[in-house]
């Protein structure tokens, strides 16, 4: 939704300046990306199109270190826009976590972390079934960022924008620059978000979903904050330092302790509070069973640093 | 509630003043308020009761103008208590929505929004029926605002009370002038706002939404916008003008895509996950094969404003 | 999880400095605390266990004066441990509230609050039984804070960690001192807080709860306040003054409609809107058949001052 990211920043307030592009290519020399290599099924989607959506190259960069799996939306040019092909790049990562992963953080190239679906690919004449395709490879990404095994921190500068900000939503932490606009803007273009609007309406109060759903109008990082989409927000040039802060934090842990942890936050949220707190005293105990469990607590007697197994 | 309303003032924070009544008649010219046409049933109930409720006639002022229909709340000498008949004549209005109106904008006249439920009509005498009936009414009248086709903004200065902060928290959009004051304070007066607490722990954490219907304290408007019971503060002189801004924002979207989307949104916020993406991807294709979905798509790709049907 | 909740401080920002202890015993001359004598169970735990945990005199202090019954956390030493007797201890007297009692204060001598489960209670050589009572008895104690007949507040200074910070998300209203912080750090030590968890992912929006259970880092009193957590913050040296304010102003109202309406909050909450508006409106009409109900009507018609039953 590129003229909808483009067009909410005329109708917002005066003090809401349009990001600059940084140079945000000068990374850290240490880091090596790779070009992920496409799955099999998106390759030859392609094919099948006579080439009509955008060469899948490079649509993501990304490795892996100390623990850290980054994934940084590359399709500058098209303002990271979340097209199908993008949408199964991000699936095929996120469904494909190795065991030396113990956090991921999706962040991008340019000004824009993502402007939200590619409409080129929503005009009538791709017929309905194509339409079906986007949104089911739409809700399947998301639900597999929400249930992938080890956490996912999004990390947004610029502007997160309908599917954009339904990535960042169905991210466990979101770390925003200073700088950064969310918004849901699909019904300036004749299309709510009401997609985006499902983590959206998960992740804060009504009357703030309902004001950007309805108005299409962004909000700041800090109003983000406010409302309870963001974790945290920073200055836009410590804005990799805190994110890379995070995800070293939850590297310190164990990795498995991590993983069972998070599998019960995401199941418990969806329960009654009984049944949360039986299968939640259960799941204690199993954890205390992990041998992570007892060298966490043994350490701990022992007023030592913990070994992880 | 017009005594606990009162009454609420006294326990305040020394930095909470009453509001002054402001010279809120003087509106814009060309708004034309018509009378709104009692409906035949609240017609009938004044002539049973023997007059013993407030005469009906201009309870609520009504006026549409440009897509925006706006009712003013107008039983200033009561505070706009939400009597029988106010409740009925808003929930006639609310649901006989026309298709020229693509947003409603609920204010008040007078320095108080509504300081909730007439405690004159919940005196023993008046028995357990017609209490019945008072609560099934207000009820009705809340469904119907959250479940109204179109958004419903509510413009609040001065004080929201009881069932005048209900009607608030039913809305999809609140402003409030940073003076107002929001609270359930029933219990004062032995009524504890087990109706108000409805939408009013919906929209709110629920160690602020514990706070004010145990002690009845009100909270101002900036502590409701960080609650997330209000989407927006701003001065009282700005207040009107806010709100028409966003009314108008509501206006230049498609009407049929707006109605879509929030009868989606009202439906998804109570589904799990799953449920609300099955449904979600649906309610996308559907949209797209809008006349409005397709026109908004075009006019996106080819970069022009689109023309609503 | 007394190293986590010590270790906490290190990671924190530097502008995070450790509480000092002040010096809390010097309480208000009329205030008489007594022993609360053991249950006849914990007592033969201690027995049964030979003497193991901790020595259960003194766990607490209770008194109760003016409708307020005041439960002060007094394992010191322990930092206020969550040990299988505190837990108990808590459990009987939260169970017990009699019927002079309109509102329960739970506090903390010392400079902490509570800094969570007694970890060497779930060392591995007390085997899975031991571990299984101890999280009963810790969800049983959870709960029966959130379904105790009157409101519980949490008054908390210095740290409420892990299943001190259960302790606090599980009452009604929380005030805390400027300098308090809250955190579920038991990662650290290999014990992921996923009971704790429960009444957090309730009270926090997700983005939040997430940062803080796998980061295992706290978060200031503000910060929790903006997140939900905590319903007012006040300077340390006026905490007590302003939870026994709030404390007054519920012993102000009836008793028997703040158990009413207590009753009908926590239950509303997990309904879905149609039920708890069918039940909400027999609610408002069972407490307007109330004698209280009643008297606070006819009180406010005839302007004077309700006096409940």
């Amino acid at each position: 939704m590129m003229l909808a990211a483009r067009s909410c920043f005329r109708s917002s307030a005066a003090s809401v300046t349009r990001p600059r592009a940084g140079n945000d290519d000068c990374r850290q020399p240490w880091k090596t990306f790779m070009r992920f290599p496409s799955t099999q099924t998106s390759a030859r989607r392609v094919e099948d199109n006579g080439g009509q959506f955008e060469q899948q190259e490079d649509l993501c960069l990304v490795s892996t270190q100390d623990g850290i799996q980054r994934i940084i939306l590359n399709n500058v040019k098209k303002r990271n826009v979340m097209s199908l092909s993008m949408m199964r790049k991000l699936l095929s990562i996120v469904s494909a976590v190795d065991q030396t992963t113990k956090t991921i953080v999706i962040s991008a190239n340019g000004p824009v972390f993502s402007s939200g679906h590619d409409l080129k690919e929503l005009r009538a004449h791709h017929g309905k079934e194509k339409h079906e395709e986007v949104f089911r490879a739409c809700a399947d990404l998301m639900c597999a960022v929400e249930d992938c095994s080890v956490p996912v921190i999004a990390e947004v500068k610029g502007l997160a924008a309908a599917a954009g900000l339904q990535l960042c939503a169905s991210c466990d932490i979101v770390v925003a620059s200073s700088d950064a606009l969310f918004s849901v803007p699909g019904v300036n273009n004749g299309l709510f978000c009401s997609t985006p609007g499902i983590p959206l309406v998960r992740s804060v109060p009504r009357k703030i979903a309902a004001k950007m759903l309805f108005t299409g109008d962004p909000i700041t990082a800090k109003e983000a904050l406010q409302a309870g989409l963001v974790s945290s927000v920073v200055e836009k040039d410590l804005l990799e330092k805190e994110t890379t802060r995070i995800a070293m934090r939850i590297c310190e842990k164990s990795r498995e302790v991590i993983i069972l942890g998070k599998k019960f936050l995401r199941a418990q949220a969806q329960m009654s509070r009984e049944q949360a707190y039986r299968n939640g005293s259960k799941t204690m105990v199993d954890n205390l069973a992990l041998a992570d469990g007892q060298e966490g607590i043994t350490a701990f007697v022992e007023k030592r640093k913990p070994r992880w197994a």
